[in-house]
């Protein structure tokens, strides 16, 4: 790890601010809400294995959901060893139940032992590896916060068997998994053990990747999956010249290949990593950090191809983009990756929760019009399109976002700073203190509603510190107790600023409203323009400013908005914009077309949705 | 009868001309190139009933589809006698096939006879009474052209089978059929024989709707529709309020509803197609005069609902909206009906069939944005999105269009004229010479290009003549004798003239490129402008003006606009624009946005498509 790595969050103290919020919301409130739809959905009954006496409904990806929700009960269980003990006490319980229904030969999976033991590694796409890696992170985690190693003993039998079947044998009818996961779990595994067989096997299942003659002859899977780009089989990984398919299976798949890289220093993963993570920040990527933008497999589709109100931007992708780029910024110095980190984290990955913390978007849109909703009055309901829900709600069939929320907040302490080799880089904003292995950073400010951060140090032990000027930022004031610091470098994001033991710096980014295009070759964008602050992207919604926001244009002029405090912790802005003349006629000569001036109200992105079913919109026409 | 009538297509000779040139590529090409197809595809096959020999497949509506064809052919025999033996033959012999097939009882059918014989009149969307509406027109077409009766009489014995099941005894499991049609064939066989059984019959049918208990139960059929407005079951014909369900079944309804209240007078009919016609033109109808806005169920949706890439505007919808539009013009004297027509004509009709007259569309979008056809790069060939074929086919498996557009260009001339009890109307501007029963009336000029069109006659009658006066017409000269005529009155849509039995008047429309907005309710349409001279929709191909064209935008000054014949007998129009300055990032500050001029060149929306595939946009973002 010659790069690096980043402060781990049990070595961060969060400071009263914004993002502390989020974090003690997501402890207190989202993590015992999951808990509870889980108790009720049966899936952590299904890992007490009690299917023989309720009968109640098991899906194959069950396992994961609550190895996530073991996850993140681990890292608050970290931070504070006695102050879950409920949470502790299911955990205990489901495992024991675990360790009891284990097959002898080290099988585990609530799915396939209780329901349908004889499609136990039949079918790719059934996510028991899958299953097996969310396991696995869980496992990890939880015998680092407690000790209580019962957990990770039983997946280590399950990956000795995993590994006769896949690699000793090669006995299993495919050789890598429907969906990525196992990969990264089985890298965090040997990280943690030690032991070089989960490196081989997390290897073997990347590097069989568009190689395996087994999983391409079989691409037309149960579930209709017949294309290759679909399920990541149609390249190897030193190939991949673009992010394509599932989009959370791509960046599980992607973040894998960085661990491998990681691990090996082989340039050509990296070349090919590098490949992929432009081609999703360039031009595949909602400027809210979201990606997919088909609901239809749920996958990444063709450049500069970002509907709005059909965008997919799955809450799971949100935390994948993060875990991808927390991985390349190891391999690679370079600010973009907190760039990119500090998009997901005010926007996609936000606007996943509600503001009270008990429900989730699975999909997070960047437009609803209700007045089109049930456009096709005349469609049989089964055969209406897709259209994402418009409210979140607490649980899902398919539940695999709210605990990844859960684990994703409570470690997101994790991408505040890193160590490098000679000192410390502040990545993200966040007011914390910092134990970084060059000296205690103490972060303050209100990042993201003044644009105003301070970094100080007594014991910091490098001489120099590296900080992340923010993408955004367009004019930089550096202070020293009160006197303006010019003679820093910056190189790649980043600026170096000599310093001693002993310091405080002062950073005003200048934040400000900034009205964003993008690309003329995003169609769905075309003509339109996006309210940032910072960080932030903002959106009409119709509950401020009325229904049908197409008929809203905006002036990218900013100087008459109003920036106002407090919308829950951020800045509500409001800025002139026009609406158009009310028109009798369907078609009428455009010379008569009016707008009436107006003042638009802007709430940050994340925030919508949460007063009601309401239009939302956050490209809006450029006047 | 008491408003008059259009004066029959046999009554009027063309003059040269645009529209000349369709009846003839019509009636050189169109016919002969689908009779070629429809032998191809054994739809004739099927009406020779040769299933016991061939074995070729046979759809349930292939009955229709020749029936629409035979129509065509004897509209063509009405105005040439001699003209098409080779077509008169293949008729007269599938006419003594259907002779020697039909049942006993009177029944035929050429799927259900040879194929299904169990499921006759048991599946409610089965089309056999839409294959029988379709027969008794072109028996009724074929039979004043060629007085050739044989065809007419087999399907009067059908009709009294039809009679016998449906209302004698009641004893067919649905009340009225899934596709409408039959009503308004019913009352033209009523018209053509003078026998009440098929009035009474075809307003049978019209007065279940939305009472049948019978079809409301069974509304779940197994096509999967759920729904009572995709079947117009939701309400009685009275009752109607909006224009809902599959567009070209409901359009045909209110044909038929038009064709009761034209014979029967009743006002609370008129009301609800009044009702019906406005919400159309009002609020669901594309600029093109095509209607239909979701390929699913192929139906209407909801006011202002009109997407452009996915529009639906089925050509057999343009050609249903003539069909609606001349009973409504024969239920009152108003202009809009006239209006709906030439835009039809000029646009969603002409769009249906290639410049060559040998393809066609059955659906008419109104953008074609070839970077995101296959958008959905990674999603398995049968899950992906519906869109839209980008090139006109010659032949469909459902290809109800065809013969459709056949049959209306080989009967075009009968929406030209309408004789009014006391005087004639000039309704469509179309150069040709018109036996009206009140004179001849030649009409002369280039409507579509000059704007400029002369009425003349030598031996009228009546002392008035009413012209309908263009609703894109903001400025009319009227001339007689280079001598301006400004007494006139101009009311609901027309101008009416005092005039002698010889008179020559002509008309200035001064015709003009003008940009046309949508209503701002119109989501897909907001801060866009389309093009239009006269009748004529225009758009932009990529293959003029580059791809990518929603990185095009346009002023709405059409003061260096310059139009261009001959551009397939019309117009093209460039004008000023500007292109998006190409970006290398995918957000940024809007305020750096640059926009490059440029020369647009837009034609005529019709002919869209026929220089191999390119993007098309009618609605161009305003500049």
């Amino acid at each position: 790890m010659k790069n690096g790595n980043f402060v781990s969050f049990d070595r961060v103290e969060w400071k009263d601010g914004f993002w502390q919020d989020r974090y003690d919301l997501n402890r207190k409130v989202s993590v015992k809400n999951v808990a509870k739809r889980f108790e009720e959905t049966n899936r952590f009954g299904a890992m007490r294995f009690d299917y023989l006496k309720t009968g109640k409904k098991i899906h194959f990806f069950y396992d994961s959901d609550v190895a996530k929700w073991i996850e993140a009960v681990a890292y608050l269980l970290q931070k504070d060893r006695d102050g879950y003990p409920e949470e502790e006490a299911i955990i205990d319980e489901m495992v024991d139940c675990m360790a009891a229904a284990q097959r002898p030969d080290g099988y585990l999976n609530s799915y396939h032992q209780q329901i349908a033991p004889q499609e136990i590694f039949q079918i790719r796409n059934h996510h028991e590896l899958y299953c097996l890696g969310h396991l696995i992170e869980a496992a990890v985690a939880y015998d680092r916060a407690t000790g209580k190693r019962k957990l990770l003993d039983i997946l280590e039998r399950y990956c000795e068997l995993v590994n006769k079947l896949f690699f000793v044998e090669n006995s299993v009818p495919f050789e890598t998994p429907g969906h990525e996961e196992i990969e990264l779990a089985l890298y965090k595994l040997y990280r943690y053990t030690g032991k070089e067989t989960y490196r081989a096997m997390a290897e073997g299942f990347l590097t069989r990747r568009g190689r395996s003659e087994k999983d391409c002859a079989i691409y037309t899977d149960d579930r209709g999956n017949e294309n290759l780009y679909g399920t990541q089989d149609d390249t190897t990984i030193e190939s991949l010249t673009d992010a394509n398919g599932h989009s959370v299976r791509a960046l599980y798949l992607y973040s894998g290949i960085a661990d491998m890289a990681l691990e090996n220093g082989n340039a050509k993963l990296k070349a090919a990593l590098d490949r992929v993570f432009t081609d999703i920040v360039n031009r595949k990527m909602y400027i809210t950090g979201g990606v997919g933008s088909t609901h239809t497999t749920e996958s990444f589709t063709v450049p500069y191809d970002l509907p709005n109100m059909t965008a997919y931007a799955e809450s799971c992708c949100a935390i994948a983009m993060i875990l991808f780029a927390t991985r390349m910024r190891r391999l690679e110095c370079h600010g973009r990756y907190g760039n990119l980190i500090e998009r997901v984290l005010y926007n996609s990955l936000l606007s996943s929760t509600s503001l009270d913390g008990k429900a989730f978007f699975y999909v997070n849109p960047l437009e609803i019009a209700l007045e089109e909703r049930d456009r096709e009055v005349a469609v049989p309901p089964r055969r209406k399109e897709w259209m994402p829900i418009t409210t979140r709600v607490e649980v899902f069939s398919c539940s695999c976002c709210p605990p990844n929320i859960n684990r994703m907040f409570a470690s997101l302490a994790d991408v505040i700073c890193f160590d490098g080799e000679d000192h410390a880089y502040v990545e993200q904003w966040i007011p914390s203190k910092v134990a970084s292995a060059h000296g205690t950073l103490e972060l303050e400010g209100e990042f993201a509603t003044k644009g105003i951060m301070t970094v100080r140090s007594s014991d910091y032990k490098a001489k120099t510190l590296a900080v992340r000027i923010p993408e955004w930022c367009r004019k930089l004031t550096v202070r020293s107790d009160s006197t303006e610091v010019t003679d820093y470098e910056r190189r790649d994001g980043y600026a170096y600023f000599a310093v001693d033991s002993a310091f405080e710096l002062t950073f005003d980014f200048h934040i400000a409203p900034v009205f964003v295009a993008a690309n003329p070759k995003v169609r769905a964008d075309a003509g339109r323009v996006a309210l940032t602050y910072g960080p932030v992207v903002y959106c009409l919604e119709g509950v401020d400013n009325g229904p049908r926001l197409n008929q809203v244009s905006v002036s990218i002029d900013t100087k008459n908005a109003v920036c106002t405090p407090d919308f829950h912790g951020l800045l509500s802005i409001e800025t002139d914009g026009f609406r158009d003349a009310e028109q009798e006629e369907l078609y009428f000569d455009a010379s008569l077309a009016d707008k009436l001036p107006c003042r638009l109200k802007f709430i940050p992105y994340f925030a919508f949705a949460n007063r009601g079913e309401s239009d939302m919109l956050v490209w809006v026409r450029k006047h």
